[in-house]
């Protein structure tokens, strides 16, 4: 196992789909990071040959690095100059460019949905699911791997309800969710649609958030991963929010405990992440607030440095056991941050150095 | 029954709580009524005395009528030149008041919640539960008595619940809300928390939501309302979005029909204020859309006049049996528009009469 | 001159770029028209061929009329079954396809900016240059004519400006708008550009804002239209408001009155729409409050239905003579509204008529 | 002069208004400060003696420190146990207060206006008036002192017009403002009185904007402040946007140089808290973009960790000879951050020293 003193020099990595808004917050999240350094930013033809300046619009709030400026963008082709490369490639064309790489004997940490159904690659969120990371051995891409992280919605979802399933069990799940304009990506949601007003509806996500949670929380055995056997329902919903995922959820549970106990869970919640001390984990993967309005978008969404998901409110349920209100911020743990410390746990347990 | 034809002169009309954002309310809505006609608008201590347009910041977006703009404001004492008033007030201080009037002979239209939980009170929603009106007459108020309407949220899901619990029984609703800042009234929501925010607590608000519907979709009889028997489990955040509830709903009913049985019982229902022709009664008090991303606050919270609850995106539910979102106008449907309505009903079914 | 009962069966007219955000505010204002009746929408070759109702993405808040729902989107060839068409036609292509219109004989009442610099076409704002509609008469496109307004930010500027160089004089004018999102048509505006932001550019606006008044405001004399010769500066924002685009002036005039008798000029100001009575034209074009935080786009920007044009916080400027506030609606007023009313404008001066 | 090593141990200091916004900025922007410790923190009499935690309702966006949360609130006399308190009063109390504390030896920095337009106080910005410094000498106040930041929307003006001044000289300024909420503190602008709106008037801040910049921009001589003499006309508007004040600037200068000139005057700028190293200093007090929509609040606003301010869009003005565009941090570098950049200016140049 690596700690952060063996890291001596600098991992370097490139960036697919550099110049989009998971590209660019690829970029701000790894420009002071203390294993990786980007090597290579590359997109899609169109931006290919372009200074990176000039090929994107960069919206981030801390500024473009100069050095990442001045690079060349280059085409999604697996001849970049490192091993590991960050895919924030739109899904309409990430799923051939990801396998192409993986071939090629590149290690695809992605963001994109493409892969993350296929039975050998693993939609790996570490504080839940480290020992999944085991079934990238079953994939037939020779020295390459695909890992993918869940949807933005889901990831804050697993990591609030993983220490319940160990803990408690759990066979129901309601999600109702109120997510950030950032989640869609630039330009994304017209301001038209979304200055006073909420969509209800936002394409797939439903769909993503009722079945991958069952995956990531699923056992890894025998290489295979057997999906937990809860039933989730997801309602997703956009609001007028710059970043940051809301969720409002229910839970029936195998055996319900009291509130209390629920909570001593969550505040304790460590993990993989935690005992590694990979550079973009958390202190803590949970955060419990006992005021009766929080946690907010606005107020918490950066706990942890956008790692930590927020949750408050828990009280008994009519209906199901207990229901709470989770927060998670969407870019940072639900994408870019996420996908940043899957590979961080797998450079830690040595996946670099076994695939020579 | 009183036809609008029979009604020549108009009937006046006080307003309780005046200044208020209710009260601003029904003055734009009274302002051009066929049948009512303000004869006094009342308010605090603090209030009365002024001139109208010097004690009310006026927000509504129509015009203040001039001559309202005039009135006098009075006390809130039961010597106002009427015998019907609409009570905006808040709640610290409408229970007393509203008593007052009511044993001073008045018919009280009140949007508070402080008597909604009495015995011989109704929450009327005339398109749900008319009948209930009858519930006044075991009222002591002598010629006086008091009807209110729901709080804002329940308004809309009442009036979805209704066909459904008639033809399909009714066992669970888990609601999740995304309520508008006009609920909180002026000056209400600061903006500091509600820009590129949410709220997930509205304090009160799960309550009500979770116990009214049940008297509200209860069965008159015997002078008595029995409660229906469902549980509603209810979660209620603050949006940033000026005026109209979403409500993202799941129900478990008796008996599961198709999904088309149910959109087609919501598109063809029509009830007592349809038949009376009330002036505020909506052509159709619920309208589905087939649009997957409607309904939306900012385009139909005006449908109906601000009086049609808009219902969408009807599918199964992997927890219960069906899902589906709502949007009802908070501040017309959901306030001002609802307790005039009811005020509608009362008059023809000929409450006034009887109540020399 | 025509009055309004003299227009006994309504003139069919014609939308081109239907579909688009202006196109749909002709039909969502022409739908209940006491003098037109749309009889065409044409649009983009992608939308040709198809019903109304797939081709748009209708996003008016008033519900899409279904006679226009059901109609079949034509192309924008000048073989349209009318003799007036309203044009929301994009920048990019309005200027050909008017033209051809335009010489096949169509009165073409123009929204796009192709055509306001043509010297024999005027930019017309009835309230303000009635008279440069004669000009028209210098077109060569025999029966057919091409009618401009104005850059939805010059329109209310112009209105508001009117009377004081009338009266006073002028020979300065600074101003700095905040622009509501429906100026950039749809999707436009992207929501991560503008939720909690405000962009300080809109490309081509200043130019529009600083060269457009001039010829409006200008004097039409033997088949010439002799520019205003005042010089305006203007800094235009993006803010994220709906609709209604708030303008900060200040004014350099010819002979400074008092403050009292701008406003009087102001309150007083009528014109040849009020005297004809056009339907569209609103009772006052002006509305000056004396409220020190008044216009506000939410509060006001339905004044006149929209055609009227608020001001307030007139008051001495340090640098100029004064300087004040104004508020006008950028889709009614400033875009399909003033169209309406310029065709309004030709009907009731004879133009069908003398020109068979 | 003091040197970051020569500060050893940490000075302590008191907070007073600690629980409002500013109060609460000071507390956040303090948490690691390498100079200074917070001491005490003190509020009204309502808050007194409570824990800090339970007296304030903390809406940073970083947490609240526990060290600080634990604190008991004091009341707002002068026993706290410090020499410098930092002053977030509101204005309805500030005077007296900050008086009797400097009369009692307390070096008083403040945020609020009462006392900066009193002829013996600076309003001290260090990038553009450090020598103002001197005039507290002149103070009748012992031991104790007042120093005044400006108007927040004040501050980012008069650092962008520093150089024009030294320069280019300078005649007149036309600036329209638009203001984020957080400078109307907490519960502050009403979210109904903002969303979807722009509220063109904000309560005696055009005053001050017309006003304090010649002082700030002054000579000081003799033991007196010498205002330069230039006009400013200001015009203040209210948006929906969190933090950060956009303003558009017109200049009439009295020798016009090349805009190149000038954007090269900006970008060199640096004064002497960049000299002295103080901590809050930013690297470069003001940025100049490039870009033709830059800066942008929601992107720009956290340059220099608050302390920079934004410039762009220099173009000829039709009008006065150039405008442009500028953004700074209303709650940093135009109130808390400001102030503490003038207590550190303070220390540096040996105040307490002298004062002893």
């Amino acid at each position: 196992m690596k700690s952060n003193d063996q890291i001596k020099s600098k991992i370097p990595v490139g960036i697919l789909g550099a110049t989009g808004s998971v590209g660019q917050k690829f970029i701000e999240l790894l420009a002071e990071h203390p294993w990786f350094e980007i090597a290579a930013v590359a997109a899609s033809d169109r931006s290919a040959g372009k200074a990176y300046r000039d090929a994107a619009h960069w919206f981030m709030s801390k500024p473009l690095p100069s050095r990442i400026a001045d690079m060349t963008v280059k085409a999604c082709e697996p001849d970049l100059p490192c091993r590991i490369v960050f895919s924030g490639l739109d899904a309409s064309v990430a799923g051939e460019i990801e396998t192409n790489f993986a071939k090629a004997g590149y290690i695809v940490i992605s963001n994109s949905r493409n892969h993350r159904s296929d039975p050998d690659v693993p939609i790996l969120v570490p504080e839940v699911n480290a020992d999944h990371l085991e079934i990238v051995k079953t994939q037939q891409n020779g020295q390459g791997a695909i890992i993918t992280n869940p949807n933005c919605a889901a990831t804050g979802l697993v990591v609030a309800l993983k220490p319940l399933l160990d803990k408690f069990g759990l066979s129901k799940v309601n999600v109702v969710t109120m997510q950030a304009i950032s989640g869609a990506g630039y330009p994304g949601v017209a301001s038209l649609d979304i200055i006073d007003n909420v969509v209800p509806f936002i394409g797939g996500e439903e769909g993503k958030l009722e079945s991958e949670p069952q995956k990531i929380l699923g056992n890894y055995c025998d290489g295979r991963i057997e999906p937990a056997q809860f039933k989730v329902s997801a309602s997703c919903n956009r609001v007028a929010v710059t970043d940051g995922h809301m969720e409002c959820v229910s839970v029936k549970l195998a055996r319900k405990p009291s509130a209390n106990k629920i909570i001593t869970e969550w505040k304790e919640f460590r993990s993989e992440p935690q005992r590694l001390k990979l550079p973009s984990a958390p202190a803590n993967p949970l955060c419990y607030f006992e005021e009766n309005n929080y946690p907010q978008p606005k107020l918490h969404r950066l706990l942890g440095d956008g790692m930590t998901v927020a949750i408050g409110r828990l009280r008994e349920c009519p209906i199901l056991d207990y229901k709470f209100v989770l927060l998670s911020h969407n870019t940072i743990r639900g994408a870019a941050g996420g996908a940043i410390l899957n590979a961080e746990l797998f450079v830690a347990k040595g996946g670099l150095e076994t695939r020579k």
